[in-house]
């Protein structure tokens, strides 16, 4: 006999869609209101296939909900210096709303001096060192997206966070670190875990909530789960696994994201989001 | 018969006093290369009698160790408008290094706002954004005091972290939350606990590295330190009491610091130091 699946599946996909409906709505309130449509520059370094892809369906979406965008494609030979005057003219154009640099921009790019060139008040994707810092305190600012879109799952399926053990496997400067603190803003116990922990499996048995951001396919088992603990698989791996082991964990936990349609199309539901508001605060619209 | 003390003292008197020297070293050389003695600018709103102390205390160490200080005392009237326009031009001024916004400010300042006006490359006491964020990832910038005193205290006895699980008691903005973060980018597994942590004991008996930030008298108890624990106490409540209950955790620990004589001396240390690097770094003289 097989084990009884306990966990509901937290179903990305719709929410996405509901959020996405609403930044669409607000776009159009913002262009009939202002006369300007949001607008999201996109930023691509080279030619890498995958992440032209993402650039594209980024693009797509902002379509769909009446976002404006305008693409910047960069030949791969581009310098650091000539990317940061790039996105700099960005920072200053007053008819680009939001910057998303298309991330990694390959290994000679100084990424971190290239995400500065961002304006925080444009920082949709909430790459920059002020945005993280803005998160840490609880200040206003743009979230990452992926974290931010974890953060909308986990209040859409009212779980308590105050009090709450978190585990965040992986400490990526955009994923990892963020979610960590986004998680202690809600007033959980937070830990991070990565792959210089001792006993990671010991860690995960303790966790309320466990979010998996790190990279590597099924890196927590279902038997290390706490019977009842959501979890939260913010990995991509190829061939659509994520860094949580789906099928034993469905036997463990209370909630789960699926892989894919659970974190993923939440990323783009935020970046747009924040396009629409950053938008709205540049072109003075009060907060709704 | 009373338990045996397990614990080793960490002397943060003495490194501290060995790390000034080295400061005093470096704040001379400057002197002599450059004809320009490093000059730390401090500034206080109001007149609480503690705050006025611990300036005095600051500008008379950097006194001692060859650092010049000029003072801004500002009304308790003061706005943050005023107090930022303060700060900001002590930011574009040529001939201070380093600027020292003592706080708390009193209530009807956004301390947040003020902190901001401070120029990353003078913010020798690590509580701006950009600082917070540099620290998180492991860039170059100026660590806040009392955190860098803390990761200064455990090199210097050689407590090794890689692996380890840190506990951070305590979420500050300049000391539980940047603690965590510099023990993070040395690969502790860190977690964060505070005030709405639900189980504190069972956390803190897990931890090999306590650290101690949350301004509670005695609140981490010595039954809940595991045997040969590293207890870092940078609690400073009345009467010279930390936040870990000493004679208890003297009998469990393996290394400890005490109050007074543990993490405080360190914190001004740090200032002074961080000091010299800032009029090293605006003066241009290459790296020792």
């Amino acid at each position: 006999m097989s084990p009884i699946q306990t966990a509901r599946i937290m179903d990305g996909t719709s929410l996405a869609k509901r959020i996405v409906d609403e930044a669409a709505a607000k776009a159009a309130e913002i262009s009939r209101r202002t006369g300007t449509r949001p607008c999201l520059a996109t930023v691509l370094v080279g030619e890498d296939p995958a992440s032209a892809t993402y650039v594209r369906m980024k693009r797509a979406r902002c379509a769909k909900a009446g976002i404006k965008s305008r693409h910047i494609g960069l030949p791969a030979t581009t310098t650091t210096a000539e990317l940061i005057d790039t996105l700099a003219g960005l920072s200053s154009d007053s008819e680009v709303h939001g910057i998303l640099l298309q991330h990694p921009c390959g290994p000679h790019i100084d990424e971190r001096a290239a995400f500065e060139a961002i304006a925080p008040e444009k920082d949709v994707d909430g790459v920059t060192m002020h945005s993280f810092a803005a998160m840490s305190f609880a200040l206003p600012g743009f979230v990452s997206c992926t974290p931010g879109g974890i953060m909308r799952l986990l209040e859409a399926y009212d779980v308590e966070l105050a009090g709450k053990h978190a585990v965040v496997v992986g400490r990526s400067a955009i994923l990892g670190k963020p979610a960590g603190m986004l998680l202690l803003a809600e007033d959980a116990t937070v830990t991070y875990c990565h792959s210089r922990t001792t006993d990671l499996s010991a860690v995960v048995r303790e966790a309320d909530v466990v979010v998996a951001a790190v990279g590597q396919p099924r890196l927590i088992r279902g038997e290390d789960i706490k019977p009842g603990a959501v979890v939260i698989d913010a990995g991509y791996n190829p061939g659509n696994v994520g860094d949580v082991d789906y099928d034993t964990a469905l036997t463990r936990a209370g909630l789960i994201t699926p892989v894919p349609g659970g974190v993923g199309p939440m990323t783009i539901a935020v970046l747009l989001t924040q396009t629409v508001q950053a938008a709205a605060n540049q072109l003075g619209m009060q907060h709704q």
